[in-house]
């Protein structure tokens, strides 16, 4: 961990003068905003600035421009490849006061909110309205951080990600102008896509600050269970048959028997640790019963058990906070280890495989390796465990993770379904799109030319 | 109809030198692609040129830009905003002979198809394995120009758009180099989404050259029905309960009763001359029941009669080739006259008002109005016939239409929910997005730094 000298104290005091204790250049609160949830080191910004309006956005972005000073946007700091590190200084433009839900519009399935609230805030508030918004990647992210990273997660097989599900942004542009993306229709065909294209943006293109966003009626009908398989491929080859046959499960997430270890360990569970999906079905009550019938005799033909259920909310709530606690559970399996969280996603039909010789990839190289996926999509993480002392283990870990993105490229598939290139991913981009990163390239400059934005992020600048 | 005298005699011979017999100077050739099938006044190209491969793409392109040429791609002409024409000369690039189709992934629920490919030539390709590609934006359009135009359809209400439809681009960039926008995977967080900004940007940033696409399982049972309502009003409140309701329709069509009288007077029909909605369900054979009695309940609330089923492959595309057919009959209900195809979209909530309001203006000033909508999604057009010799007439329907686009902004809706902007609404996206308009002319810039691609169109320049 770096703690640099105040660069710029003209631009620090400008903005001292905007947000007077809305800035702040303490150790503690720079050291909270230069490190996200990875791997990669800590690199801690000069400044964090708390904006509270759009307006505040914009005053610090224009005082950053003029002192050239970079701008990193902050939500909850849950990113995975070093998105909210400040490696060059300046400002962590932290957007979690910014947490107002703007409005609700029950009649068109629609929302407005600001860039800091949270996804279980946002469902908290529109729950009894029967509404509910489905992209869960796990962390109680921020809207705003979830939009500029394309998050995805556990329903996006059924609902898609945040790609579909953001109807227009707010965005404060690296010169401080505000613009709106889109309308509140549901399509348009009005000129280039810019909402989609500061979705992903991760920060370099401008500042979100405010959301709108699709919701959906919560179903009549939702049912979760689980079911363990005797092998990996029996449980990926369910989770195949089920995406070909057009079945539209909410959501069908793998755990390797290490996975369940970690969970059984970490939430006092007993579930077997065997190779493991949970599913969730949402429907009508006669189209729930279809879809878990249908995905049953597919599990039993792949000599899966008896699906475990669970129907009231509270039982769903417990299931699936122990998956979500994977994470935890994983690094739990080793204390003082560090977590590498990988990401491919390759089409359905290679899935197996990938998986299977990436886990064969991990025991060759004796490295731990719980595995999760949201394998509807084709996506799935190896939680890398490696010890931060052992210089030859952290390079292997290194080397599992290049040798999984290889095989997933090999496979027409990416190396990030969800967690983005951040800092850790920018030679894999090139290794995976090749000459359509000039253009990414081309589009930053056109859109940043002082490159403030989140510099070095996404491409190497 | 302008015919100029062919410009860039340089550029020309080197075309043709390329080329051969595939590049085409002939007045008729160049009159077929210098008009598309809206109203705006044919501009014929200097020459045509026939691709054959994404190489012959860019060995045309880099001459073109060689020479300050522009390049007007071209599908199958069936754009409703001059997207083709070519006000400034240069070459239209025909990439109908671009017709290959790649590779069909059955398994993974994918294909990849030419340019040039049109949605039912793949479809019939792929009906045997199956699979269907749900975008019909009513015309046989080619694969490659509903990407670039962003189109939609009768089935986007359940489906989504060529947006949520594309998995990946190949793309001759203005300089000539070739890219591909993403892999195959189902969701990437791989840097700007490249892939979205082509879509929809009108061949002003590129060529689009292949088309990765995804395909959906024939559903085990389809319905169709036709059904009517005493008033529009009542018409368009069963959409908006139905959508409210979460019911996942596939198709929801308005026509208003001057739509159905010229439909029946085009196809030889005998439906009530009433308002109407056509329906089709997707699903299991229960769900299908399930959701046909469900908006069968809404409709008689709203005073709706019987539906009137079609299920046999046959009938139904009976019952959709008439509404295909809709913007012909409308055309042909006062021959001679010319259409004005509208294309507002707006939340679902203030459908109704629109239309209404919509209707009565018509009403008002004397224009022949029938009315057509993916209403499901809040789009709709009016075809508004005037005498394209009548200047006081042609006047009185751009009025219209302008207060109709304001009307929908003022509902926070869009001025194009799936026709594009081409040179007909440039003005109106501006009213529209203002200030982020301004980024759209940075990304050209950026992109197309010479202008050469489809000059004029989205942007005036």
């Amino acid at each position: 961990m770096t703690s640099k000298p105040a660069a710029a104290p003209d631009a620090i005091a400008a903005l001292r003068a905007l947000l007077g204790d809305r800035l702040s250049t303490g150790e503690a609160v720079r050291s909270h905003h230069g490190k996200d949830m990875s791997y990669h080191p800590a690199a801690l910004p000069d400044a964090v600035a708390f904006a509270e309006t759009t307006e505040d956005v914009a005053a610090i972005v224009r005082i950053c421009a003029e002192h050239r000073l970079p701008v990193i946007p902050y939500g909850t700091g849950t990113s995975l490849e070093g998105h909210i590190t400040a490696p060059r200084g300046g400002v962590s433009l932290d957007l979690s006061r910014m947490n107002r839900i703007v409005c609700i519009n029950a009649a068109d399935l629609d929302a407005t909110v600001e860039a800091g609230v949270t996804r279980k805030a946002l469902n908290d508030y529109i729950r009894d309205q029967g509404l509910f918004f489905p992209i869960d990647p796990g962390a109680d992210a921020s809207l705003g951080g979830m939009a500029a990273t394309r998050a995805s997660g556990t329903n996006a097989v059924r609902y898609g990600t945040m790609r579909e599900n953001v109807l227009a942004l707010t965005v404060v542009l690296p010169d401080g102008r505000v613009i709106r993306t889109a309308r509140r229709a549901r399509k348009s065909a009005a000129g280039y896509d810019l909402t989609r294209l500061f979705i992903g943006s991760e920060g370099t293109l401008g500042v979100i600050t405010e959301v709108t966003l699709r919701l959906y009626g919560i179903p009549e009908a939702i049912s979760s269970a689980v079911v363990h398989f005797p092998t990996l491929e029996a449980a990926v080859n369910t989770v195949i048959t089920t995406i070909q046959s057009g079945i539209p499960i909410a959501r069908i997430e793998l755990l390797n028997a290490l996975s369940m270890k970690a969970i059984n360990a970490y939430s006092k569970l007993s579930y077997p640790e065997a190779p493991t999906l949970f599913l969730e079905f949402h429907g009508s009550k006669t189209g729930v019963e279809e879809q878990a019938k249908a995905v049953g005799e597919i599990a039993r033909d792949y000599g899966g058990g008896d699906f475990a259920w669970a129907t009231r909310p509270e039982d769903r709530s417990r299931l699936w906070q122990a998956r979500h606690d994977a994470a935890y559970a994983s690094v739990a399996l080793r204390p003082g280890a560090v977590p590498l969280a990988t990401d491919v996603c390759v089409p359905i039909s290679r899935l197996a495989e990938c998986i299977l010789e990436t886990e064969a990839d991990c025991d060759a190289h004796g490295l731990l390796a719980p595995i999760v996926g949201h394998v509807g999509d084709g996506n799935f993480h190896v939680v890398l465990l490696f010890d931060p002392n052992d210089p030859a283990e952290i390079k292997r870990a290194h080397e599992v993770n290049n040798r999984m993105v290889s095989r997933a490229l090999a496979m027409d598939g990416t190396c990030t379904g969800e967690h983005g290139i951040g800092l850790g991913k920018r030679e894999f981009l090139v290794a995976e799109l090749g000459e359509a990163v000039s253009v990414m390239r081309a589009l930053k400059a056109a859109v940043d030319p002082l490159n403030i934005m989140n510099p070095g992020k996404i491409i190497a600048s």
